[in-house]
């Protein structure tokens, strides 16, 4: 072991600073201590920092710490049946996930020819191994080292930050990502920026610190640079009860919940805004590798054989912030949670080392390093599959989730008549193809519904959530200032119809709703599609219903 | 599912509140919730709880959280080769733990007649089954059933509370336990009541928010029930600069640093004085299971056959504070950490409903559920096992734990000479057979070292850790105050010879550390037998070398 591993003692080696990449030109990260709350600041290392010159001792015998000896832990290998890299096809596949029926009709030991088996011994023979008598240890909050290792080349090979000294932690995925960002960056009472339509978890993590959001007004591609420069400029400190807001919490691909991407050019807009303002920017992006492409209607769609190139695959892909980080003052949030599994409880940060210190310092006197049967198991999948394999999995889940996509829209559009406009696009539709789902004119559908204009949306070109706007106003009995009632009536109709999809208000900022609201987020991500066919179905026919009153 | 799982939608089930046990006689907890703390309080329960009366509906299709399909989770299923239950023997093991050796030699394949196979597929033939694609999904922060309902049966089981709606909730370790249980209780400011002598990692995880530890004077069953009672009936606010407190943090069996064990009674009076001033007891129990009796001297021990029965063994422990807990003032934490691994980083609280549900809440916001890749590999290990298997693991380590212990004050034996007195027995050592190490009149040791008392400590009945008190008043330069500085000093001395033992100062609940004081942790938990011989044989080189000065 390279380091000192001592439950209450625990010495973390200093943060590894070296770029794994040639970067010459490129600067370290700027100082932005000024931005850690007081609760951050008052984090001590553990003042046994002195025990590191001891470590250069290869005899050195620890009677310090109150670690078990391994041999009590009563797991002598962990291993599993591990699918392979290439399991998922890159060619969209229609109706149905490749793998699921096989699976759910075959029973697992059918699908073996897809596994392979993958082991992690206690007492592995090699040195370099995944070791799961250390990974089952007490160890520092910076998680095995061959995990450390792969999270730190993946995300400077595949982010590219624009500054030198770039560095990864892991954590218990984005939840806690974002919940040590926010208490080492704000001080009670302070507000943070956001989308005006936010991952409502995100926002109740930082609400009982006296934590609040401001929302920034969005359109297709999520958060409006425009809209972010007027907020902070005509910043009133006496009308808004908090300081200027230095800290950005974003969702940029596949936002949640209006499934916005948002592209390179908009993002250096942003980041150049906050390098102005002063603003770090906290990058929340666990849908990063779900990006789909446009979503084309299924009579326009054809199916070209894809050819798998990892190079090619990342540049498709809009880039992180961190790509225009040229002073450290991004920190990432990634995540295994749909890559993965979400009960793997493992992400991590990419951010500077100033930063990534705190935010060690916060993880140690809470969960301290991630569970070892998880790291060990992933970290050993990973580094089966190498790097290489792993993009090739990603690739592979993003058509799978291109295909849900698109069976889902399919659905809709079996439901309604989908109609093109531009036109109507405004706000967080502006420039965008928005689709308008009117009542369909055959026999398979009531003649009534003739015209009505139901619902639109745009459809998400990444992540797993289609977000749609509904028309009351199309509902007979509409008043003014109706959407909001309305929309918790429609929406429960749909549950006790027996389809669950979350409302509108659930994702709303400021919990103000603007009168003229009425939304639904609806995920493709989970469901069977013979269930999701059904679910649009059900769907389908309570609104013409509710539509009618 | 019989709940809704929704990563940003997370419904909690009510927790069960019917105890497993016929407790006619029991009363439910009372109510506490004037000890939560501002934080606590302004935690919000999911404003979509109002889902819940659509989850009787079987047939109901969620399309409301973003979860991936468990198609997409890498893992066809996970296994492991785990130790059978009743791999340490139950005789003590003079010199080297029973199985490492032959691990060591012969490497891990030849030790599989102790083993068995265990495996969690990812869809199990019977819905009673852990299910991988359940365990890896997202949860609620109250984690699988099958361990819940586990956790539960064998906390009612073995430390029987005496008030009838005792409940269980899952948590990421103790760390994160008290990290939890201080938040949910404290305001800033407050200060807590705990042993002077404490570990250090619970005082570092309150510190950053401005929670300052009150010291209770300590004897050989650690915390004074007169001195907790003088602390509280004499509390004077402006003096003290903080209310007086009304959470106490307690390691009560192999105390941590001084391996202090608290017995029955002196927990029955104590949890009487906190009833008296309302004081909520938090128990970090980590060591519960290390329980190992007197130390007897190598020539007075006998080894003889035991039977092993589950109720014997834990009749002959220690009872947990919540034996005498008729209001549901004990927040106990329990841990994998010591048992399984400390990488499990999988532990549990044991209290009232009304705090689970709080503490509960306050999990959602950062880990969520603990890591599935451990929770189904630690649950199948513990059902494969079952309750009587565990208790029957858990008794070979307190074996293997007391063998250790035993060996390495057989090694301090070997190296000083060891006298008992009871003569000297004051405060921490007050009532207690202290042992005093004086050098060795023989060949083998220097003849200067004959008659000086080097150090004196209590054997530890419980836990790790042996806590030694030096007599630096006999190293002959000696000067009034100078005990902190020699304990640095000799420290030093040891960790440059090559043995690194955990510092008295870092221990100290005030970091005022007395005068008079000079201490050293010494753990036996991990070294290799030979390994301990050798520390020893450093340890005491350095110190007659020291006291020479």
């Amino acid at each position: 072991m390279s380091w000192i591993q001592m439950p209450d003692l625990v010495i973390s080696p200093f943060l590894v600073q070296a770029s794994t990449m040639a970067l010459e030109k490129q600067n370290k990260a700027v100082d932005l201590s000024h931005h850690l709350s007081n609760l951050s600041k008052a984090r001590v290392v553990s003042p046994l920092k002195g025990l590191a010159k001891y470590m250069g001792n290869p005899n050195l015998i620890t009677l310090a710490g109150g670690m078990p000896h391994p041999s009590y832990f009563p797991f002598a290998d962990i291993s599993a049946n591990a699918l392979v890299s290439d399991s998922f096809s890159l060619e969209p596949v229609e109706r149905e996930s490749s793998l699921m029926w096989v699976w759910k009709l075959l029973g697992v030991v059918n699908a073996k020819e897809k596994t392979m088996p993958i082991t992690v011994p206690k007492f592995p023979s090699s040195s370099d191994e995944i070791n799961l008598a250390v990974a089952l240890q007490y160890g520092t909050a910076q998680g095995i080292v061959q995990l450390q290792k792969f999270l730190k080349e993946f995300s400077l090979k595949v982010y590219q930050p624009a500054y030198s000294d770039c560095t990864t932690l892991v954590d218990t995925g984005n939840t806690d990502g974002w919940s040590r960002a926010v208490l080492t960056l704000c001080n009670p009472g302070e507000m943070f920026l956001t989308e005006e339509w936010t991952y409502p978890s995100a926002v109740y993590a930082s609400q009982p610190y006296n934590l609040r959001p401001v929302p920034v007004a969005m359109d297709s591609e999520g958060m409006r640079a425009d809209d972010l420069r007027k907020v902070l400029s005509e910043w009133d400190e006496s009308k808004r009860g908090a300081k200027r807001p230095h800290v950005m919490y974003t969702v940029p691909v596949g936002q949640n919940p209006s499934g916005a991407t948002m592209g390179g050019e908009r993002k250096k807009a942003i980041y150049d805004i906050c390098v102005e303002y002063d603003v770090i920017i906290v990058e929340d992006d666990p849908y990063y590798f779900l990006q789909q492409g446009d979503y084309k209607p299924k009579s326009e769609r054809t199916v070209a054989t894809v050819k798998h190139s990892a190079d090619k695959f990342l540049s498709g892909l809009a880039p992180s912030y961190l790509k225009f980080d040229y002073q450290g003052r991004v920190i990432r949030l990634d995540t295994f949670s749909k890559y993965v599994a979400p009960g793997s409880r493992l992400g991590w940060f990419t951010c500077s080392p100033q930063m990534a210190e705190r935010l060690e310092r916060q993880g140690e006197t809470t969960t301290q390093a991630p569970c070892g049967f998880g790291q060990s198991l992933i970290t050993k999948l990973l580094t089966t599959w190498k790097y290489d394999g792993y993009v090739r999995w990603l690739h592979g889940l993003a058509v799978e989730y291109k295909s849900r996509r698109d069976y889902f829209i399919d659905c809709l559009a079996d439901e309604f008549h989908l109609k093109s406009n531009q036109a109507i696009a405004e706000g967080i539709w502006a420039g965008c193809d928005v689709l308008e789902a009117y009542g369909k004119c055959d026999g398979m559908v009531e003649k009534y519904s003739l015209g009505t204009k139901y619902f639109s949306f745009v459809p998400p070109t990444s992540g797993m959530f289609v977000w749609i706007k509904m028309h009351f106003e199309s509902v007979p009995s509409f008043k003014e200032g109706d959407e909001e009632t309305l929309e918790v009536q429609l929406w429960e109709r749909i549950a006790e119809a027996g389809v669950l999809m979350a409302p509108g208000w659930y994702f709303s900022a400021t919990n103000l709703v603007d009168s003229g609201e009425g939304h639904y987020r609806i995920s493709f991500s989970n469901a069977e599609f013979a269930t999701m066919k059904k679910a649009v179905n059900i769907f389908g026919k309570t609104v013409r219903e509710f539509f009618k009153q």
